[in-house]
Parts: C-alpha cells; structure tokens; sequence
C-alpha cells in the first residue's frame, strides 16, 4: 500500500463576499475532490497551531511530521537544496538578490529592474573568481531566476547568527552584516561576508553587462544584497524514520527543498511551471507513475497561491477546477485497493487580505480501510464536520503513514 | 478590526435533574448568545487541558494565550496585582486572612468571623510599625475586603519555595512555615516570615479593635494566616507579542491581576460587583466604548460563578438571562465590520459539585470573516457541532488575532 498527498498550496480561503459568502474551495465544481470527500475521512488541520500563519517552508516540514518550531532554520538552505546546490552540514545559506545602488550605497532598486536571468549568469560567473582573504571560507554563489541567487559560506567557525545586508526597502543604505550574538564565531563569519560582498560590488560595478546597461537605460546589478542566513535542518529522512521509498513532485524550490532534506527524490515535470500556466496532466501523469515504484508520493501545486496572492478569486476557483480534473484523471488511473488518496493545503491564503492566514485548512484521505465519514464536500466547513477532527500539520505524516503499515508500535 | 471578548466565569456546567437534565446555558432564553452562535463558528474549549478543573487564574493566563503549565506562579501575587498593590519582580506574594486562634495557637475560625473591612483596615494600619530584625527585607501588608489580605516580601535572597502557615482547616494548629528545598533562600524565606507572623500575632493579640470584638462577643482577629507565596509571571505583554492595545473589564481581583501582567489597561465600572447584584448594563456600556479605542477588550463577567459554587442553578439560568441582554446590547452597537464577537466561559462549574470541573466550555466567534458552521444554539452541546471543533485555551488568543490580522507568518 503507498499514499498520494496532494498539496494544493494557499487552497483554503476565507468566505468572500463576491462569491455569496462562499470559499473558493465552496465556489469550485469538484467532483473528484468530492469523490475524495465522500469516500474518505475529513477534517481540518493546523500546518503549525491554531491562529499561526505558515510560511509554506515550515508548513512542508510539518506536513511531512517535522516540528517547524524545533527544526526550522530558515529559508536560505531549503531554497539553496531545492536549487540543486549541494549544501552540507554547517554550510550557511543566504538569499539574495541583485539589486541597484548609487555612489552612496543607498538602494535604488532591490530587483535591479528584475534583470534577465541572462545577464545575471555572465555576472555571477565573473564572482567565481573572486577570493577571499581567509583561504579556509569557500563560497559557492548561483543565481537562479532573473535578480534572484543563493550564497553558501562554507568552512569551519562559521554561524548563521548574523543580521543581513539588505535593507529591503529602496531609498535606504546597504546594511553592515552585524554579528548578532557574542561568539567569535559570529564575529568572524561576518567579518567574512562583509569582505566577500564588498568583493563582490567591485566586480559588479565595472562589468561590461553593467556597463551595457546602463548604455540601455537600464539599472545596473552593481550589488549583492544578502538576507536570512541558515543552516540545513538536521532531520531525519522519512526513509529512515519509516523505512519507506518517496518521491516528491513540486517545481518551488522551497519546497523542493523540504522534500530534498526529507530524503524524497525530486521528479521533474516537463510543462510544470509553479505558476497559475502549469501543466497539471503532466504532473497527474507523473505521479501516477511515480506511484508504482514509491510508498509516498508528494504533488504539490503552488497556482492556487499565486492567484490567492494576486487577490484573484475568480481564478483561483478556476485553478481549483484544474486541480480536480488533475486528481480525476489520479483517480481514474490508479488501484483503489492499494493507493491512499490525501488532499489538502500547506495553508489558508485569504484572497482579501492576500496574505497566509492562521486559519485550518481542509484535510480528506480516501483509502481501502479508513473510516469513512458523512462529509460530502471537500471544502472548510464541510471537512470540519469530518471523523478525523481537528489535527495538526504534524499530525499527518504519522497518521498516512499507520494506513499503510509503516508506523512502528510504542511500548510492548 | 478588533475583538471583544466576553468570559463569563463558570458559566458552562453539567446537565441538571431539575432543568430535565438541561445545562443552565442550555436552560436559559438566550437570542444574543444564540445569534452570536448561528452566525459564527464555535466550539468546545479546553481551558487547560481535557479533564483538568482550572482555576480562574490559570484559566485567564491560557484564554490570554499564556501556558499556565509554563507561567503560573501562583495566585498570591496576581491578586496583590489586582488590587493594585505595585508588586515588583522577586517580590514574593502571598494571600492571607484575618483568622482567630486560641491560646495553644489553633484555629478557631479562618475567617475572624468575616471581621469588617473597616475593622479590618485598622488593624492593617497597626501591623505597618512591625519591623523585620534583618533590615535587607521589606514588606507590605494591605488587607482587601473583609478578612482577606495580601503580603508581599521584598529584598534580596527571597524565595517562593516555602510552605503555608495556614492550616486551612478549624481545629488544626497553625502551621509553622517550612523551606520546601534545601536552598539557604527557602530557609531565610522561611524564618523572615515566621518572624513577621509572631510579631504581627503580638500586635493583633492586645489590640484595641480585638479587645472590643472580644467584649460584644465576636472572634479576635488575633493572627494572619498566610498561603500560596508567589512571584510575578514573567510573560510579554500582548502589546509586545501582537502590537495591540488591549483593556479589560473585570472586578475580580484575581482576573485583573492576570490581565494587568498581560499588559491591559484596567478599566472600572461604577456598579460593577463581581457578585450577583453587578450592573450588567453599565459593563456593556463601558465594553461598547472600550472598543472604540482598543483592538481586544475583555469583558468578565463573576455571577455565573457565584451561582454556581451557591449550587444554585435557577439563579445561575437568571444570570445568563441578564448576560444575554448585556450581550444584546452589545450586539446593537457595535460595528459588525468592524468587531469579532466571542463568547466563552474560564471553566465549567458545576452547581451540583458546587466547583470547577474538567469539562470543556463553549466558545463561539462571530466576525465578518469566519467559516459560520451549522450550530445555532449557545451551549455546551451544540457548540461541540461546530467548525472550531475541540481548542485548547491557549489556542484561543492566536485564533482571534489572526482573524484581525495580528499574528505574525512563521517561516517563508
């Protein structure tokens, strides 16, 4: 037996005015999801606790059954991992950004006029070359899409107890990176990047692309802006912890990042895209067949946040529609003897405020031996009414994981 | 937005024989409270934990979103706080009585058959020309109302570890304060307050109010039995935590002290009780007004309670009749855009074991944006139906922040 979890991100939704009062989960023709709903077990589900807005890194994390409050620290790593970096123990990860600053170092543009992803591979390719004064610190710097890139500062007595050098608002000064503890260690690794970042600006300031384009009119990525310095999670994967095989199949790095530092195996999907133009067959697809050689499979879908974040409700009724043809199609194509079918979100993301919210998402498992409840529906309420109560994000993996044999007995 | 959040003490209950195994909520005509249940989300709420009686102190601190398990130091100096009294921190609390003992030191009554305030009082003032022999230690003695008074030991080396001198039984001897540990603050502890004890039962024992008391035939005061030392919790103020201004309308001393730690403005309600006889209509009043200036006002309100542990349940039906018109009020002027309505109880008392029981209470959250459930009745039962499912006290602070956007993301 093996388990499918679909992770619709920012699903669930507050009651909005525009669509009767109803969510957009309410709003949506569901069919499948329904199916999942009457077939299975419902509930709701706290990603942290009760009132607490996840970040979707730290909802993945619970999800998969790793408390976020003892094992989450930071993004910089996960998003390095989901990157294909390969980030070792003690190794500290930033995220940042190319960004414009004038003679002064005051921020003129943080994106650095969201530069091609083009241009900010010739530039990060000439920072290779830059060395630092203290041979025992490398540093591996990757940029990703467009202004964006990840920083790792690896070596011994480095700490992740250093503010940033972003101010993260235009019109102000690059920071100092600043120790924020006394240890020398902190000392030191600040020390390190300030040198390293400011390295960085002389190679960037008098480079050709720049120069190109400020010729075009264009602000040049004359700076490194770093933020969130973090470490790896030092988790056990969840092959070890269940003795089982997973795969994950998600295209933001972050949570490709979660799922890495999980153990799982990242698919890829031609045609997924982790926007609202994704291909959902092709992940349907995808996680059909990864279901034959996996005992947990992972999809996640990150259009019902962007359209939630876009304050866009029409759409994310229409995204939701999507994704129940995407779990119709799981649903027609897999054995209902041996597949665990799960649906639920990372978190609520009110489409009014545009932001996480606290409030419970929906959860429905469908499956051979579940104890099937009077739900019908699968949306916020309806699931509320459901058998498995009101649990926690931590919860989950645990519970999916005793469906199919693979939780171990407490006690004798 | 902003939340009003109304605790009536002990309202929840067991059925009742005599109701037709009704609960005195379930008992009572209640449109307010059934409105605010029809158009929101309830639930049951732990206030502790399932199955543990809470005390109306411990109750406060998790309804507040503090742990009691991690921040409850007991009752002494929450109460000092409540009457006003400046406690500081490291100073140790305790609550005491007025009480009358023979010649071989036992209790004849733990009250001084409820010696007048005023009586009281003057024998208060005697007992501030009492000097301790080690001039490191202060104290302040202030009785309350009646034979209740509250002492606080202030200087350096003082611990909370030490034993009560309250026997809290007539007929017993009273007790002589013991170390609980084996630190050399416990003992000092100790020996400084059995000192301070003798000598205020020498200025009691030959005191003009006594010797009259003696003459008309009522009990001496003639000793201050003392119990529940204490120090100050050491919580962040809900400013801190969630950037909000927050009052608090309650009588209790106990509920105001928690209140006050939590960093709430106090406010008074001329013919406010906090007995059966309070002026429900002023509170209401003074909770309409409070809302205009504040993001979170706590309305509290003691008769359930005082009905309750009387073990009268028609006067405990009465009283939830008279919060049901304070409510109704409160419902017609208020901004329901604008203002999330709660209704809960600190913990179920039962007026047939006359004391707080383990058994959850109801809760129910009425706002512009919650998922409303099903339920339509305010009470135990159907509260447990709704969309809130099961919560932990501790829960309930973060859940009505988050629906006014208070909380803050956890993770990316």
């Amino acid at each position: 037996m093996r388990v499918l979890l679909v992770v619709a991100d920012g699903m669930a939704d507050r009651p909005i005015k525009e669509l009767g009062w109803k969510t957009p989960l309410e709003a949506a023709e569901k069919e499948a999801l329904n199916e999942i709903a009457t077939m299975g077990v419902c509930g709701i589900m706290d990603p942290i606790s009760p009132g607490v807005p996840p970040g979707s890194d730290t909802a993945t994390l619970s999800i998969l059954g790793y408390d976020p409050l003892k094992y989450y620290t930071g993004r910089g790593a996960l998003e390095a991992i989901g990157w294909g970096l390969a980030v070792e123990k003690g190794d500290v990860c930033f995220r940042c950004n190319f960004a414009t600053i004038d003679d002064d170092f005051t921020v003129l543009d943080r994106r650095a006029g969201r530069i091609s992803t083009e241009e900010a591979s010739k530039l990060a390719e000439s920072l290779q070359k830059v060395r630092l004064s203290n041979g025992s610190v490398k540093f591996i710097f990757q940029n990703t899409i467009q202004h964006r890139a990840t920083l790792i500062l690896r070596g011994p007595h480095l700490s992740t107890a250093i503010g940033d050098s972003d101010p993260y608002e235009t019109g102000k000064k690059v920071l100092e990176v600043k120790p924020l503890d006394n240890s020398p260690e902190a000392s030191f690794t600040a020390r390190v990047l300030n040198e390293l970042l400011e390295k960085f600006h002389h190679v960037l300031r008098n480079h050709e692309v720049n120069r190109e384009r400020i010729k075009r009119n264009l602000p040049p990525a004359n700076i490194i802006l770093c933020r969130g310095a973090g470490t790896i999670p030092n988790v056990k994967p969840l092959g070890e912890i269940y003795g089982i095989k997973s795969a994950c199949i998600a295209v933001v790095s972050l949570i490709r990042g979660v799922c890495k530092i999980a153990g799982m195996n990242l698919l890829n999907v031609e045609g997924a895209t982790g926007s609202l133009d994704t291909d959902y067959m092709a992940k349907a697809k995808v996680a059909v067949q990864a279901l034959q050689e996996n005992d947990l499979v992972v999809l996640h879908i990150k259009a019902t946040d962007v359209a939630s974040h876009d304050g866009n409700f029409y759409e994310k009724v229409k995204v939701i529609e999507k994704i129940d043809m995407m779990i119709s199609y799981i649903l027609d194509n897999i054995d209902h003897d041996d597949v665990y079918v799960t649906v639920t979100a990372d978190h609520t993301t009110s489409c009014l405020t545009r932001k996480h919210e606290g409030d419970p998402v929906p959860v429905a498992i469908m499956g051979p031996y579940v104890r099937r409840d009077d739900v019908i529906e699968y949306n916020e309420r309806s699931c509320a009414r459901g058998g498995l109560g009101r649990i926690r994000g931590i919860d989950l993996m645990p519970i999916l994981m005793n469906f199919i044999g693979k939780t171990k007995k407490f006690g004798a």
